[in-house]
């Protein structure tokens, strides 16, 4: 028996979260209710706003909080690069990484017809309509390492040769500070066969 | 950058629970707008109610939506037995346990002068007012295994003695399942001048 049944409630909801369980949504409630009042109203609080504001944005299909998201509507960007990714999390890790100034194409999810995820259910219309414009002039393919992100990969890249645009692949090869000694035979394989004149 | 204000803020808010980092509260925000929008939903609103009803129960200091908590104006309990603990995350350990029908009464910390826990920041004179009243026959000490817990326990145990109370502590010895290679020195040592008749 617990003493609170407001309290019960909200521990069971938090268990909504990912990666939490009983025990994690108890220290969680706790927290929240011995803690953090302020913290917990203002979750509660952007939790609602977010439901209520974020939608998929017209052009990209990432979040938005209007028609057209942030990225897409932000002039400084360079619009003659794609990016192709698979999840709203990619375009996060991309844009953390700071390394890409260009604009995004999120699919949310990758070609699995057993799973019902066909061309139609990763937009791949309104894609062929982005490469159609002028101003799209590469196409970077950063669908995940996987057997089925390397086919979605292939379905797209035929798509844009048919217009004529240049296509790219993320660089496949040992992640920084990896040791050589354990790194898998397949990544090592591919790191061989896209090894790169040495630059001193 | 990211693509919608409304989940920064939110990733962000999710940020104060315990144990949550950036990559953890991306992965939340993600899942609760992405797949699960009831859920989302529904914790919003309960945080909101718990914050709104929650606060102490009169009786022993723990969490309740009433005045009196659930536990304290249950019929059914002993009211005879009287556990003290520290946070109220130890009467729902307790409680899980499903071995112990009495009351409880929540310190909501441990004597700690130094940290500014006196015997009023834990309610001792609420507590004495108990200890006076005739229900109560044995009061168990069940604060924290540490010097602290220790200190608190005595100081609290000198109280009950002057109403001429039983007082019990739990007891100390090697955890279920535990291998006595593995328990440590201090363990096995209470577990040995606390040994029991064997009853086979």
């Amino acid at each position: 028996m617990s003493s609170s049944l407001a309290l019960d409630a909200l521990i069971d909801a938090l268990k909504c979260l990912p990666g939490v369980g009983q025990k994690s949504a108890q220290r969680m409630a706790l927290h929240l209710i011995e803690r953090d009042q302020a913290g917990a109203r203002q979750l509660a609080n952007t939790t609602l706003e977010a439901l209520e504001k974020v939608s998929h944005c017209v052009y990209c299909r990432n979040f938005a909080d209007t028609e057209i998201c942030r990225i897409c509507a932000d002039q400084k960007r360079d619009n003659s690069l794609l990016c192709i990714v698979e999840t709203p999390t990619d375009v996060l890790a991309i844009e953390a990484s700071g390394a890409y100034r260009g604009l995004y194409f999120v699919l949310l999810g990758r070609l699995s017809p057993l799973d019902g995820y066909g061309p139609e259910e990763l937009g791949l219309e309104a894609l062929e309509a982005r490469f159609k414009q002028a101003d799209v002039c590469e196409v970077i393919l950063a669908t995940s390492a996987t057997v089925e992100g390397d086919i979605t990969a292939q379905f797209i890249a035929d798509i844009a040769a048919r217009y004529e645009l240049g296509t790219s692949r993320l660089a496949r090869g040992i992640p920084l500070g990896g040791e050589l000694e354990y790194v898998d035979s397949g990544t090592l394989s591919r790191a061989l066969s896209g090894r790169q004149q040495y630059q001193g």
